[in-house]
């Protein structure tokens, strides 16, 4: 019998926004694998707990939180480690990443890791891109739409001239950087398309008018979307 | 009874890549709203037909290739008078569409035209871009990368302008401009890091080195993922 690894988008928050493909290989898991922060639970696994089957054996990774620094690679060498011998082992391991894995995921960092001696597959899933666009009731693009997805990390400098480049933009990781945003959109005329939402299809999921947004509790799950021409349908 | 419409996101092929949330919108929807080309069948009910109920009333919204064109208002239009019908009789409609309702879909004419009158709900969906990432093997983005979607129609001077702007990038809707793209790929020197595939997650789907991609039959449903470090990882 032999092992393999599925990397398993479990969607942005609501459970029932998991794929029958992702249902299927939790169900036929001997290890689910998720990550999680050092402190607190994993958001991966509260969102597809309830489809567990009883008994499957469970490995957290605690990542610390790495926003802007470089990925900690001690702690992926650890778990593709212990993955690497679950599959030598002949199991089916599935690691739970939320929303899609390859979107801004740090499944990637165990998919380089060990694509060369494991069989690895990739399930897509829904992305907070697309989950934060159906929430606001904003379509992200149309017809021949530019479309870019900027993280809020990036300096003033960068990000005032990436946001004339596109008809709809998506600002990601919002996080601490909101005022700094709001000023940004505000210069550049852009404030009025602006939509602020944050853990979208979570039940914690909250819409707020981006002048009212309280710049001190913005979480790192929060997008603001931008169509230039206000709807993309226009 | 009111009666309600959701915009209900399939999934890039697979059956298997739809939703719960999208197979609970089909168990209870009275009547099932998609897509299809003027000769030829749907690829949005295909996806979805399996998970039909016996029984389940069906309405086709044939609409013209309109690639390029402004979309057919007139289509739109009829469309939407036969929806909003259904809902003034307290019917449950779901509107299926390919990938993700707002992820440049058509939907968004019939939302537009419909979110007056109508209680409507948007299902997101898994879109091509994370399907073709997730069977290419190629993540799409990580960290701070800045991701740009570029429509292949864009003439080259813009597409010339904007691949520069971004980390990574995902040209959509190659079609019969595959040969122009690749040219502009190699005088940029992308090409070594340019990834092709067709019809992701579909029976068809196909991945291409992209030296050998035959330009006469690149269909609409093919995309190019290109990341400037090569891989998202690194």
């Amino acid at each position: 019998m032999s092992g393999k690894i599925y990397g398993v988008g479990v969607g942005p928050g609501d459970p029932d926004l998991i794929t029958l493909k992702a249902l299927k290989v939790l169900k036929k898991a001997d290890l689910i694998v998720y990550p999680a922060p050092e402190v607190g639970t994993s958001l991966a696994r509260s969102i597809a707990a309830k489809h567990f089957p009883t008994g499957t054996k469970e490995l957290v990774i605690k990542t610390p939180m790495v926003s802007e620094r470089f990925p900690a690679f001690e702690v992926y060498d650890k778990a593709s480690a212990k993955i690497s011998k679950a599959v030598r082992d002949g199991k089916i391991v599935a690691v739970l990443c939320e929303g899609d894995p390859f979107f801004y995921g740090s499944f990637m960092y165990l998919f380089s890791r060990l694509k060369n001696e494991c069989s690895i597959e990739v399930i897509p899933g829904v992305s907070s891109l697309t989950a934060c666009s159906a929430s606001l009731e904003s379509p992200l693009a149309s017809r021949n739409d530019i479309l870019i997805i900027l993280p809020a990390p990036l300096d003033n400098s960068e990000l005032e001239e990436k946001i004339k480049t596109a008809d709809s933009i998506a600002i990601i990781k919002i996080g601490r950087h909101f005022n700094r945003i709001k000023e940004l959109l505000k210069r550049h005329g852009l404030i009025q398309n602006a939509r602020y939402i944050e853990r979208a299809t979570m039940q914690t999921q909250k819409i707020i008018d981006i002048e009212k947004v309280d710049a001190k509790s913005t979480p790192y799950f929060s997008m603001i979307l931008i169509h230039s021409r206000e709807k993309a349908w226009l």
